[in-house]
């Protein structure tokens, strides 16, 4: 089967909006199994429009179309589909029904536009929104499987999950529960974690990917199968293996984060963490309080980026920092254990580096960052070098610093 | 004129990558007044890519491709453009050179593979790449223009600037100099912006055009003339009466952002800043520190997010909390004086509010925050209401946080 995606709005036309939504069904489609070989962005222009999906019906099995369902006249999907298939749009029952449910549950009158989005070509499905008002449609027309979707990312993210990837799978021959299991890693290479899993990447059911991102790589472990339960029998082994060989490099799964899982850790121990934070300048807090709850275990932040801020609000000696300069493990040392004593913190952590793009020097260039962990126990320190901008230093520096308490506090757990 | 683009590359059909390229030179389209009708992913097949340029030259007076240039097998899209226009790819001793020198700049030998992107369609010009190694081309086939352009956004940037829009806008037979401001504003909404300047939006030299995002909106102002200097006198006056109608809500121009311009300040009157953040939890600092050079007028920051840390670290009097609530501004002002005296600062400012999504009452919903900017002069207090998520109540906050500091230095500076 041959896909192809189009994508409509005058709006990206104009390059007012960036089209993710031909990334995101892209990735679905590969999922599946299913070859994507054109994607086309198309304005609201009737004329236009049924010529891309005209030139598309005729070229592709299946055809993902996103955008123009709104109720305003510039939305013209429908009316270019059914122009093409040589279909009318009639008013559908249960569209209207379910256009006037959203309406109802929000407490508000239906305006009369809307009846636009309960318009459907006859011989249609309709695909239920669940998070907005237009419904989806699917038309089998000429022998290609067209589907309409919302444009709006969350309306159309959950229509492909819910609606649109199970009958995809159907008419690829396969079964219809199609379930995605994200596994995330921090600390290893995108190599090194291929390396490792290798030969489970080339497996048909379930498929194995990678993805890499600044500082962390996921693997996403997708299985097809008849049933909820099945789908997930068929990645358990899977994923047990990969956890087995990826160890402590296994942060966390789906949404999970480093700020999250650290944080969740935190909460089971109740612990409270402090941070002193030199080249980091606050991200690390800021990540940490991005989660929720948040105030539950994060006790204290500092910002010490001059020296005499690390001396007078730390109590970093003064004969360290002349001795070792500013980027120092014993700099870091002291920085996390006058974090520990004035915070009354469990563990805290320290980050003194060089950002850049000025500052390095042939010892210490630029991405060198000394870090520290203090606990009542004892100070740990530990030196990285990172790549790139000023920014991705600063945020591999964080996440580092968050992987260090995620890794202590994993051990203490397993310290009787 | 009508132009399309074309976007090559397999990890766009795969959902790897977004593609932002499209939209930026859309938005550059549209600037030149030239209409875009159509944007195609393909992928580096040979066949798919020549059937998508060959229907593109077809419609469109103007084609522009990005990707597809780059020195492996994989790279196919000068060969597929040669193909359509029925030339042949050759040696070019300009493009060869261009090549070679990118190379000897890094001081490294070339690799052989980088020939194939001195190879050009026979009758083409290039167009040079002062960022990366490939050169762009550009051919006329057929009466329309074709551009090809890198696919690495910072080249791609680089070439429509310098070489494709001059073109363009004399193609279109408009002047050959295209020059663009943006400025930047803080604390009015784009519709309030709008309504001041909405007689300066229908001009056709310069075009003056909004953009909104998360708490600020920006006036792109676009001046079409013969010489860079005739430009920059047809952007003077639209720009001049834009400040004067926006006084202090325009906070800056081009690449600025409101730590930047809050540093330059900073800088410029020689003072020291230190920042107390509840809410905000590092974020304000961070996007300090983002600024290179910051550790000049940083002096601290503090992220006292439990009310324990607001005593023990900044003086905060525990009948203030119990009277007030830690989000209240007679506890801003408490932190921000405590900063302001722990630190030795000149200036402190502070945040404290409820950020979501939990942690609102009906007298404080979330969005509820309140800062307080203290000098030795004195403490100014202030309550925001900002509506969105966690994430984008801490943005806001900072961002209303920064401008505080901008518009009490600016005041500073014009009070003898």
């Amino acid at each position: 089967m041959k896909a192809e995606i189009v994508a409509v709005g005058t709006e990206l036309l104009l390059g007012q909006v960036v089209d993710t939504n031909s990334a995101e069904i892209a990735q679905g489609l590969a999922e599946l199994g299913i070859d994507c070989y054109f994607q086309t962005h198309v304005g609201d222009n009737p004329l236009r429009l049924a010529a891309v999906l005209g030139q598309a019906l005729v070229r592709s099995d299946v055809v993902i179309v996103t955008g123009g369902l709104g109720p305003t006249e510039d939305d013209l999907t429908k009316e270019a589909l059914a122009a093409v298939a040589g279909k009318r749009l009639q008013l559908h029952p249960e569209a209207l029904a379910q256009v006037r449910g959203y309406f109802e549950r929000l407490g508000r009158e239906m305006p009369e536009n809307n009846l636009r989005q309960a318009m459907i070509p006859e011989g249609a499905e309709i695909l239920p929104n669940r998070v907005g008002t237009a419904p989806g449609v699917y038309l089998k027309v000429h022998g290609a499987h067209v589907f309409c979707l919302p444009g709006v990312p969350g309306e159309m993210r959950a229509m492909w999950k819910e609606e649109v990837a199970p009958r995809l799978s159907r008419l690829a021959g396969g079964p219809s529960v199609i379930l995605s299991k994200t596994l995330r890693f921090y600390g290893i290479g995108e190599s090194a974690l291929e390396e490792r899993v290798k030969d489970l990447l080339h497996g048909e059911n379930p498929t194995v990917a990678p993805y890499a991102s600044v500082g962390e790589v996921r693997l996403r472990i997708t299985a097809k199968a008849d049933s909820p339960g099945e789908a997930a029998r068929i990645i358990e082994p899977v994923e047990r293996e990969i956890r087995s060989r990826a160890g402590r490099f296994l942060y966390g799964e789906g949404d999970d984060t480093l700020e999250r899982v650290a944080g969740r850790l935190l909460r089971e121990r109740g612990k409270k963490l402090a941070v002193a934070e030199s080249c980091t300048g606050g991200l690390i807090t800021h990540r940490i309080t991005n989660v929720p709850g948040s105030s539950d275990y994060l006790r204290q932040g500092w910002v010490v980026y001059s020296n005499e801020a690390k001396v007078e609000q730390l109590g970093v000696r003064p004969e360290t920092l002349a001795r070792h300069g500013a980027v120092s493990e014993p700099v870091a040392a002291e920085m996390a254990q006058g974090a520990l004593q004035r915070s009354g913190a469990d563990l805290a952590v320290a980050v003194t580096g060089i950002a850049g793009p000025g500052g390095g020097t042939e010892e210490k260039p630029v991405g060198t960052v000394c870090f520290a962990l203090a606990t009542p126990g004892g100070t740990r320190t530990w030196t990285a070098r990172f790549a790139g901008s000023r920014e991705e230093i600063k945020w591999r520096s964080a996440s580092e610093a968050l992987n260090l308490v995620r890794l202590a506090l994993l051990e203490e757990r397993e310290t009787p």
